[in-house]
């Protein structure tokens, strides 16, 4: 059995490892475009941070030691069509080209830094995007260098790099298009993190919303000013943008294989394209929302992951369904912890639901506690059938604990009423007497008009 | 309307909060044979410990803010009698008795720590049992002129009080009549615990687990020497005695109110005693496990809380059932976390499960990050259902954040298998690629034969 898998970051890496494991006697072969394989690319921000200094320290698995466990990896090598009547792909190396045949094709091409169509922006060499290794050494070499950064974009890896910057004592400017960082928050929710940001002394850092880019100027190969349409002018040593990103899906589609309402490769619960031996996972596949059921598209690695492990099973011949995704996650910058889980207000309500919602602002421990700190949490839930939809917080360290035990709730389908019956740890040292959890959801009962 | 409730430490003060919140024009009145109403008995170790200094710090409510709204509170009140066919209580008042009608009767007289029948335990002064504030204050004095310390019992307790002796510089040696300390745990967890103490260097404690003490001896007043059965003598300026806690039930066992199979009041799920307009919530009633379905007596303060609310809520005629516990709980050591919710595996095989389980041993972070500590999971399921029983963490700060995504889980009477399609929050500063809990779901879910 020849199985071929293009791209091998984390879903194509973890496709790889399972695959060998479960048909240890197939050929497996990644073909990637990058001169890296296996590798973390959400530690990229702590590499650039200085967390650690070694960008080896990212790579889970070398190339060598796929070698040692029977996948083959090539690197620098583009696939430049995929052949399904044939069973074959046309990789161009950077010496030759060759056609790859395959029994079983796993997809995993994962998806791009979008660039904001700003004029000057193609024009400069330090204008940096953070998806690869390469990009990762660049902008942290590059930072080391300067007093000042901006940063385009106020996503998740917008939000790392400025604590990375301004950990490295660079003076950073965030520029974020639209009124809120974090857009996927509910409004109410990122502007709780503009309010944290207030309470830390000596910033070294502005974060402007709603900023709209004119053009960025410089001298010679090097970006220095971004001008907004507003005329306001900001200085900067190197620009990282950091506005989002598309999925790979051009190759597949070009091969006849469905894309999604959401641009990226349909797939079936077994990670099957529209096309049989052919599989897609990670940032590159269509997900399914497990709260609203509709396919959205939410590339992050923890889903990669089981994406690609699910691809290799059933490629392997091993049932494996991927039920869906919660669009879970987590981040951070400097004193604030953001995560979420489930449902947004506004996405519930742009979906059909009904949604109910209630924010409680709360200690994260008793408060006699040392180092107690805020979490300011959102729970919605939906009026008719009083269904836990999803949740947001934004705050101390424990911000990401609480949305994980809603995770739970969402998986098991649990109203609010039934959630608001959890028997949560407690001791001083880790909650207030009442969770923060505990108190949304009473207060959601409420409105709910349940008992709870 | 009277509303008369005995005792007035967590539940006994959250009932009266509750009730005079529902029914402003009833006579609402606490008596309580404490010094003290309404304080945080779970934070004593940490006031012990000087987290914060002044004790007043623990009150929740004072007398004079339950008086401004309208609650009495008799402190130094002995309550002798229930009366249940007069509805009326006898107390006894430091300088008189008096006869108290009431319409509903909530009692939560809570638990008291249990005194081991050892030789010279009764004879000194020296000797400190941890539950009220009194106590607090009395044995951080005594510890703040001291340099040697000997705990009596590993549990809760014991635990956060070698803490707070230890950053004191008190060379403290705790002494576990059972084999393993919190033994609320399955053993080989419990012995997690000790591994991670040898990590702590220049330790200034000792642990002396399965120790049978013989006697105690002392000078005058005070106690100096403990001795074991095997003859080894442990020296000390002070002793706390922390070997469990026993309820408060006797004064309703008197008065024909019936007692569980546990030793603690029974009530049904309205928290309703045996008699009618009697109710008892709190430390000194029993519980429901929730998985189980069994009666068990699991006596915390994040319960009392709830079970205050929902007596007072009930004794007001407004409908509200506490459905049970998990027993989840989480205490601190140093450097190691505990945590648990469900059943263990020798209590899942007690009481006719077929558990199968899985321990895991991760990094609670991705590696590369700094401060990584690891984790110790322990995942219990029955093998006939596939249903989740249970999970204990010890290890980093983060254990007690896997255990709470555990109790959603348990609410929510999910399987293994539904539960390993949890999709949980993921970036390198909060938890590893795949969370020690999606690993130890996975691994389980291949025990159980299932796919998952």
């Amino acid at each position: 059995m020849n199985i071929v898998i293009i791209g091998g970051v984390a879903a194509g890496a973890k496709a790889a490892a399972k695959v060998k494991r479960l048909l240890p006697d197939s050929s497996v072969k990644i073909f990637t475009k990058d001169s890296h394989v296996s590798y973390s690319s959400c530690g990229l921000p702590y590499y650039i941070q200085g967390n650690f200094t070694d960008y080896k320290t990212l790579l889970v698995r070398s190339p060598e030691e796929f070698k040692a466990s029977g996948v083959d990896v090539y690197l620098n090598a583009n696939v430049e069509k995929i052949l399904p009547t044939q069973h074959d792909i046309l990789v161009s190396h950077p010496d030759r080209a060759e056609l790859v045949q395959y029994d079983k094709l796993i997809i995993a091409t994962g998806a791009r830094p979008v660039i904001p169509n700003i004029e000057g922006i193609n024009n400069f060499n330090n204008i940096y995007t953070v998806r690869t290794i390469e990009d990762g050494i660049q902008i942290r070499e590059k930072m080391l260098n300067s007093k000042k950064a901006a940063i385009i974009g106020g996503g998740y890896i917008g939000f790392e790099l400025l604590e990375a910057f301004s950990k490295n004592d660079i003076t950073t400017t965030l520029i974020e298009t639209n009124n809120q960082i974090i857009s996927a928050l509910d409004e109410e929710m990122s502007a709780v993190i503009l309010k944290r940001f207030e309470q830390i002394k000596n910033k070294n850092f502005e974060i402007l919303t709603g900023a709209k880019i004119s053009r960025i100027e410089g001298i010679g190969s090097d970006a220095k000013t971004i001008t907004l349409t507003d005329g306001k002018t900001i200085e900067c040593d190197f620009i990282a943008v950091c506005a989002g990103v598309k999925p790979n899906s051009e190759l597949a589609k070009e091969a006849g294989i469905q894309i999604g309402e959401t641009g990226a490769i349909k797939v079936n619960k077994l990670m099957r394209t529209s096309i049989e031996n052919i599989y897609a996972c990670g940032d590159c596949a269509e997900k399914t929302h497990i709260v609203s059921g509709k396919k959205v598209w939410i590339p992050l690695g923890s889903t990669a992951n089981k994406e690609g492990r699910c691809a290799a099973m059933n490629a392997a011949g091993v049932y494996c369904e991927f039920e869906g995704v919660l669009g879970s996650m987590v981040t951070r910058c400097l004193n604030t912890t953001v995560a979420m889980t489930g449902l947004t207000e506004k996405e519930a309500q742009s979906i059909g639901f009904k949604p109910v919602s209630v924010v409680v602002n709360k200690y994260d421990k008793v408060a006699y506690m040392p180092e107690t700190d805020e979490i300011t949490l959102k729970i919605v839930a939906d009026k008719i059938t009083g269904l836990l939809l999803g949740a947001q917080a934004v705050g101390s360290i424990g911000a990401d604990k609480r949305v994980n035990t809603v995770t739970s709730g969402l998986i098991g389908h649990l109203t609010v009423e039934q959630f608001s019956r959890n028997d949560l740890t407690y001791s001083p040292a880790y909650s207030p007497t009442i969770d923060p959890l505990l108190n949304a959801t009473q207060i959601l009962c409420n409105k709910l008009s349940r008992s709870c």
